[in-house]
């Protein structure tokens, strides 16, 4: 089954159709509140003292001077953390190092790892006076050498960053100290022999740069520690329950004692899961008695949260002359920044995973350096995976002379295939995207000019899920207030009221969505892993489900008829034996307060039978030889969500993406100095794609319904960050005749490579 | 069963006792967020034109030079809402009054029916810009005269305020239009009859002036208006979703465009019931696109919200030389204030509730005249009923050399027996109330001087229920979040938690109350009624229930035993058949994401079963001959709650209410001077008493557990306003011999009564 979508002629009265958010119009006008936006009554302003080195051990903090300064309210290190060396023993070791990750990159401990790295911390009556008072906070260096690079990380004579970690097992392994923090593998088959009945093996290196979720919206927190001994901190997160559960460890307190409300969020893609600036504002709360408010500035938000990992990948891939792909070995290392934790774990679980290879071997190396600590960025690690792999399966294609997206198709994943990391696809859209991609007219529409080419690549998501919460309140006037936990960054309040609506059979414009503080409503795992619309919209569905419950048994109350003769359905509900007895949803809302109470439905979920996401990209790029810059010319994103229940958010998501994935391709890297530092830490210097550099990207919503999800829903918002990568450099290598293994491919690589070409 | 509660030998864990509340430490601290201290983007700040008269035409109203004054924002008047007078077609009579009545009252239309009537409202930069504006504002008056006394008001010659009023039929049955809103009766047997049998009969007229709630925080409230239709509105209210409703009403929206966030609340005792400055707040933000704030002046507050109703009781009295009550006839007239609407209904149903009398006839009349609106104010109507009830009676065992206890206590009402209302009496602690008051040391104490005397009084209140809903998330620490829709005003939220903690078997710590928007839970009647612990309790009773039944299920799945099994008791779920498999409360709750996702549990209901409270005071008085002060020197105050959830706080309220009706009867009154302008508005002024003013009020509780309660509760808010009148009335009879009919008992009042006694 392979469909665009099609509007009015969709089994849902709600799913499928376009309502305008309801936030929408509070976004445009400027009355949403995002965090920066927070006032309280005697509110204080905090800023953080960060490591202008990117390695150095921490020898004295003398924060005197900065305590006395006028106007200074509080000044707080990492002594006002509970974190000690000496916990080891009473945490165990995985508990003492998690605690240690997370609280050091609060604020450093014994050492500072990156350029950027929080020291000490401020709050004083204005940010000027807190900015001031931090030029008068003393700390004594020692200053180390510094690694900032994934393949120097890794050599035998790098920098060490922690003392313990001696998993070193590649390259050396007579190391006793290392930089390699794990390894992991997924194997199957015998290599060797794949490689050995395979007609063409080829391989190539492929690296990327590091980069930055990019969101517009920098980091910021209020603290507010009542005497009571809570806490309530206002902030931009993707995660409030996860990060109550870090503020929580960081602090020393149990989670209860701390309210999590989020604001509006103005972009994460991941980069706001993690947990900076909170246990700072609290801090400064608890020591000043007043909130605490700490913005970042982009310089800020670029030094020091984020960014994903920087990488190599090896890999070496045999097939078999009639297409088959035989054989993969790969070996990737991921830069994780200053404490272990790269996104390696998503690239081994998804680079083959649209493809059944018999044989291949796949490890991963995590590797710390001197630079921030990376978090999760859309489909975290997908993407390097896909780069390499697609690159690769373009490269063979070529050489075996096979269309690349038949090559694919002779190769796709199906339901009951298994999945690298062992577990049995369910349905999956491969061969449903890769037909869509072969028919669709873009990839058969003739080129232009000999400068232009056109690349294709596809790419895997495996989608997550976690438990949720909604509880729905039914109004008098027959509105439902849809009360959730999930923060929405792309469009979910409507998606998931769609869901809700749908069940009970009421219009979407009906309900009054709400995201609520951590105090307000169930436990609800992040706003992350594509999962928002698939476990969310299963609590919608399930708080639906109780609605209609009581509404069947208000019914028989109410008109003295056995509540086995009551149905609902369409939003009405109505006597089997009297169809003549009904009330709509609106008529019998009105009635509740008089006849037993309000009613409230609840969804409280954790569900199985996630649906992965396949994914694809038609790109067309036209090269100026002259400067090697790559124009994107055409692009069309195709994707499988299961079910798209708001379309335009589909679309809007899989535009997102693939042009985050263009940025990365194109343009996206961090430059560091020699000292470790970054040259380009700000908007204007990291050259993110703007409006002016890509077309409107053209989509495709290929609809293949997850049969573990009552709408069918997958998921949408990370696979489409994947493909670019590849498609790009295919593009590229189709418009130039140049293989490009190196992202960035920015004006001057590709120059570089053009003229190398030429040269040779 | 009379009881002087026994803490620690009670069949509870959590109920009976004292824990501190939750929301204690950050309202002592200042931490806690009022309506005032709500910020947002952009804020403006309104204010309002109010009538320099008492009664007159508004013949025109020009806010051109008001609206072009630098920093104005936005101006209104009632042109701006939908009311007007050819609506009365279209929504019938009785809607189009409630509409007329609600809004003229926020707005002016054709008339100012009191002196600080609001007219316009500016909304701008600053306050001060705001005050300024209103200067500018010309409003073109044809003065009245006016009335602003309800024996006035009812008089053939009166100044009318409403041309539709015409159901005037007392004193003067032929006049066409009246001040008389309305007329009740409740009646039973034959009053003449029993006149005729009784062997005394006494009768006397009694008043009462007007009296402010006086709670501490002046109204607030702020909006903004968002351009997707919706408005959001802070405020401080006991009845966020009546309210609701109200501004919806006022505005025509449908209730669901309204989003009541309420704040904490500095006091309320009724008065912040009523609907001022929402929808003020909400139009000047429509017209300005920013959020506006109001917040009210003490002279504001004094004059154009509350009060409560001055009053005329007529009333006769017929006893039996036994001590049996046999006949009464009251006739009692409420000032109503600018629009119909006095408590007259609550006095009438109240007053002579606590006795069975065989033949009565009670008549009521509500009577507007050209002061604010009355508003609800502590068991509304009941004291002034109570007064002229509770001194006759006095008088009455006088005259039969009867103790006042034993001759109320022969007349008691138990259950089984009918309320002049027609409800019948079910389970009431009358006896059990009277009995406390008779065995207590105080009622035997001997007074020390000859200026001193004892008053006893009691008083009977219906309490309230409604519609109520509670949602409790368990977190994964063990402890469970408790959402509310009741306002907290007097320690309601710890008490609730108490509820729901004793039902699930946790410690009341461990619970986390909160109360939220109208957005965030489901429809919650309003904080009054003395209903909250009964309704919100039962909620929260139910929720912990639906979670008892839900930790079962997943006790079952997670041991995989059939839940019929399972039980739960005292905060531990164990297998029926191997007492060694248990959970406690905490255990479970760290499993449950991992084993199907979070509990919610709901609980939504409008519980019948009210139980009625009775109250009693004995109070001690010296009188200062020489100046007619009247001193408090000793106070025991007695009330049944049915169940003293929080002890603590029941013998708050009964302090707070017993300390108001001292104030009414000793001091407080509103001074109108001859233009109808009140001249005491300020608290400078308006008398009310301090805590130089009473002694410690000594409380006990009497505990006659409700039966239509899972805790027995009745309710505990208001019924303690109601016995001080008559029993600092009667204290005074006992110290100087002279009987008070008219309040306050001021010193200039008993004087003046002294001096007239010396000279007969």
């Amino acid at each position: 089954m392979i469909s665009k979508i099609a509007e009015g002629n969709n089994q849902f009265r709600t799913i499928g159709t376009r309502p305008i958010r309801h936030d929408g119009v509070d976004k445009v006008t400027g009355r949403a509140m995002y965090a920066a936006d927070i006032k309280s009554p005697g509110l204080l302003y905090g800023k953080i003292l960060r490591s202008p080195h990117a390695h150095a051990i921490i020898k004295a903090i003398n924060v005197e001077k900065a305590k006395v300064y006028p106007g200074v309210k509080a000044v707080i290190t990492c002594e006002d953390l509970p974190f000690a060396p000496d916990r080891m023993t009473e945490l165990g070791e995985e508990s003492f190092l998690s605690l240690k990750y997370l609280s050091n990159n609060v604020l450093a401990f014994d050492k500072v790892l990156y350029r950027g790295h929080a020291i000490a911390a401020v709050a004083a009556e204005n940010a000027h006076v807190a900015e001031e008072a931090l030029h008068l906070i003393e700390v004594e260096y020692e200053v180390l050498p510094s690694v900032t690079n994934v393949e120097d990380a890794m050599r035998a004579d790098a920098p060490i960053l922690h003392d313990h970690i001696n998993t070193g097992s590649f390259p050396d392994e007579s190391l006793e100290k290392s930089n390699i923090a794990s390894h992991q593998q997924f194997t199957r088959g015998d290599v060797e022999k794949g490689f050995d009945e395979s007609d063409v093996v080829i391989e190539g290196t492929y690296r990327t740069s590091s980069v930055h979720q990019g969101y517009i919206e920098p980091q910021s927190a209020t603290g507010w520690w009542s005497l009571n001994g809570r806490v309530s901190i206002w902030t931009c997160t993707q995660a409030p329950f996860e990060v109550r559960g870090n503020v929580a460890k960081v602090l020393g307190l149990p989670v209860s004692k701390i309210k999590l409300i989020p604001s509006e969020i103005g972009g994460g893609f991941g980069g706001k899961l993690a947990c900076y600036l909170e246990p700072v504002a609290a801090l400064l709360s608890r020591k000043s008695g007043k909130p605490v408010k700490l913005t970042l500035t982009r310089s800020e938000v670029l030094e020091a949260t984020g960014p994903t990992s920087g990488s190599v990948v090896k890999i070496k891939m045999g097939a078999a002359r009639d297409g088959r792909i035989l054989a993969v070995e790969a070996n990737l290392a991921f830069e994780a920044g200053a404490y272990p934790g790269s996104p390696i774990g998503g690239a081994m679980a998804c680079m083959l995973t649209p493809y059944d290879v018999p044989n291949f071997i796949i490890d991963g190396y995590d590797v710390v350096d001197n630079k921030p600590k990376t978090t999760a960025y859309r489909a975290p690690g997908a993407p390097i995976g896909g780069f390499a792999v697609e690159s690769l399966i373009d490269e063979m294609s070529r050489i075996l002379h096979l269309d690349p997206i038949k090559f694919r198709l002779n190769n796709a994943a199906k339901e009951g295939s298994r999945r690298p990391d062992g577990i049995v696809h369910s349905r999956i859209g491969c061969v449903e995207i890769l037909e869509a991609v072969l028919n669709h007219p873009h990839y058969s529409t003739p080129l232009k000019t000999d400068t232009q080419g056109r690349g294709v690549a596809i790419g895997f998501w495996r989608n997550n899920s976690g438990p949720s919460s909604v509880v729905a309140s039914v109004n008098p006037d027959g509105t439902v207030g849809v009360v959730e936990g999930s923060v929405d960054i792309g469009g979910s309040r409507v998606a998931i009221a769609q869901q809700f609506a749908e069940a009970l059979g009421i219009p979407v414009d009906d309900t009054i969505p709400t995201v609520v503080d951590t105090d307000g409503v169930g436990y609800t795992s992040m706003t992350a892993g594509s999962g928002v619309q698939f476990k969310t919209g299963w609590a919608a569905y399930t708080a639906a489900e109780d609605i209609k419950t009581q509404v069947k048994e208000r019914a028989s109350l109410i008109w003295d008829v056995p509540v086995r003769l009551i149905e609902y359905s369409e939003g009405v509900v109505y006597n089997k034996n009297d169809k003549g007895q009904t009330l709509n949803f609106r008529e019998i809302a009105a009635l509740l307060n008089e006849t037993g109470g309000p009613i409230i439905g609840r969804g409280n979920v954790n569900p199985g039978g996630v649906g992965a996401s396949v994914t694809a990209n038609i790109i067309d790029v036209e090269i100026d030889l002259e400067t090697g810059k790559i124009s994107i010319i055409r692009c069309t994103a195709f994707q499988d969500p299961g079910r798209a229940i708001h379309p335009s958010y589909v679309e809007g998501q899989m535009q997102g993406g693939t042009v985050q994935g263009i940025g990365w391709a194109l343009n996206e890297e961090y430059f560091i100095g020699s000292n470790g530092e970054m040259l380009n830490n700000s908007f204007l210097d990291y050259r993110m794609p703007t409006s002016l550099d890509v077309p409107m990207i053209d989509t495709m919503i290929v609809e293949v319904p997850n049969p573990g999800h009552p709408f069918g829903v997958r998921g949408v918002g990370e696979a489409s960050i994947i493909p670019p990568l590849a498609a790009v450099a295919n593009a590229l290598r189709d418009a130039a005749g140049i293989r490009m293994t190196a992202l960035p491919l920015s004006p001057n690589a590709v120059f570089d490579a053009l003229s190398a070409a030429e040269n040779y």
